[in-house]
């Protein structure tokens, strides 16, 4: 619906982190920076910029603390965001100047033992270290915002039921995360599941801490999903350039919602996301130039902005 | 959401026609029938198998009359239709068995022109010679499908104003159309506007003469244009195995939604479609081995069905 004065929906750029960590090479940094520059002068007001890994186990993220200072210096107007699966990741993260950092917490179990390498009990754990870290920094802290993987499902575990994923966003919100997120990361989801899941964990956790959805396209039901998230009032989105990424854990999986396809579909419907989708689409090609081997996606992209085509008022 | 009783979705699977039209190679009339048998064996209850058009024009359809009659014999439980632009197409079709007849009318002047060769005007006049013919057999006589095409927007003429299509639908309905259906001909579509559309030709045609939907994927909305749909109450839809199909009119253009993750989707949603999805799949092989020229596209045959996946009961 075209409304008179159009509402925001934030669109986060996650491809510098969660699109990069499985491409088969490693960007440098330099075209990583040329990458991210080209998307913030597309209008993106949020990125997830690095991963604080280990270098040995993710040579993709070697670099997160010179991308992260980076970009923080280069682009004072964006939300600069960073991963981190641990406190010692979370410590490097914010000495590198990210204001928000993620820390995944997987529903499955399995799963959070192969991403993190620890149980969820210990994930959640963990979590509570990062949280009393941060709250001991007081004014100008990084904000903390719990990211449950595989709320939709699990290529592992199978089918994540509902009801362990509202009580661990319980959990989540009472150990004090300033944000609870919810990640398709396998992106097995459908609309029916998004939105009871949005309205129960939204429920839970309150809506204004209530993060950003971080849907995958693997079953091509991302865009459906985000339909169905914004019928309940969800405004805001992760997303990633060419739909890079993928999961280890899903074979034939192709990444992120592509963020081209969502600011389409957004904008077509009436919501303001600041991004100018000609300037995204230039974008791409930074991306391509600075990772010639990866094979980008986006149907956007492929046919052409259409002489149709309405950005939001 | 899951119902107790599933209820039931149409998929009409148009490759054989929509899908072809557009291919580089001809398929052979013996790949054809494997491909229909195949579809017909996962429990495609409909099918739009051949387009009545000139052979010159179209050599990918100079055996219509081959294809149409053999499905009849062969897939006696299947409806099968067929395409065709004008009165002899029509009779044609009819005449080897079609048993559903799709007539397309532009909404776009511009786009009708190019397609038939005729303008709006006189496509509807065809349309009338069209139906007064099929009135004329009496019972077991055919029916007749106006689809209007270009109903979304049009790449030759730019955005089609709504109250135009609902206006042309009226007409199209006064004329006699036992169905009035609505085709994103260059896949422009957005949730909000076939939520309005669907709603207004539904209120003007009457819920029980309104036709499939007809999506491209073009820029990747298909199945957010689904989810609208059948929120408006829409229960059947067109597809084609493997998203094949392409308009000449759109450049870049990926072809018609693909059946086999509208497939997904609407049984995900807990909506029976009386298809079985892996056998679906299967017939991609089939698909593949009589046009082996062609890139199928699909993103559930390219990740392979989750552990997640439920069939509606």
């Amino acid at each position: 619906m075209r409304r008179t004065a159009a509402e925001r929906v934030i669109v986060r750029e996650v491809g510098p982190r969660d699109g990069l960590q499985m491409a088969k090479a490693v960007m440098p940094t330099a075209a990583k920076r040329a990458w991210i520059a080209a998307m913030a002068g597309a209008g993106l007001s949020e990125m997830e910029v690095a991963s604080f890994v280990p270098p040995a186990a993710m040579p993709q993220m070697a670099d997160a603390a010179a991308v992260t200072a980076a970009t923080r210096a280069a682009h004072p107007a964006l939300l600069v965001v960073a991963l981190a699966p641990n406190l010692r990741g979370a410590q490097d993260a914010a000495a590198a100047g990210a204001q928000s950092i993620i820390v995944p917490v997987s529903a499955s179990e399995a799963h959070s033992r192969a991403n993190v390498r620890r149980s969820r009990d210990a994930q959640v754990a963990e979590l509570g270290r990062i949280l009393s870290w941060s709250r001991s920094l007081g004014e100008g802290r990084p904000r903390i915002e719990a990211g449950i993987s595989t709320a939709f499902g699990c290529s592992l575990q199978g089918a994540v039921p509902e009801a362990e994923v509202v009580a661990l966003a319980a959990v989540l919100a009472e150990a004090g995360a300033d944000v609870v997120a919810l990640a398709d990361t396998l992106g097995y989801a459908a609309p029916g599941q998004v939105r009871r899941l949005v309205r129960a964990v939204s429920a839970e956790v309150g809506a204004d801490r209530f993060g950003n959805l971080h849907l995958h396209d693997t079953l091509g039901m991302a865009m459906a999903n985000v339909l169905a998230a914004l019928e309940e009032g969800v405004r805001g989105f992760d997303a990633a350039l060419g739909g890079l990424g993928g999961c280890p854990f899903a074979p034939g999986s192709v990444g992120n919602a592509a963020t081209e396809d969502l600011v389409y579909l957004l904008e077509s419907e009436g919501f303001a996301t600041g991004i100018d989708l000609a300037a995204l689409l230039e974008a791409r090609q930074v991306l391509a130039a600075g990772l010639p081997s990866e094979t980008l996606h986006g149907r956007v992209a492929a046919a052409g902005i259409p002489r149709t085509y309405q950005a939001a008022a």
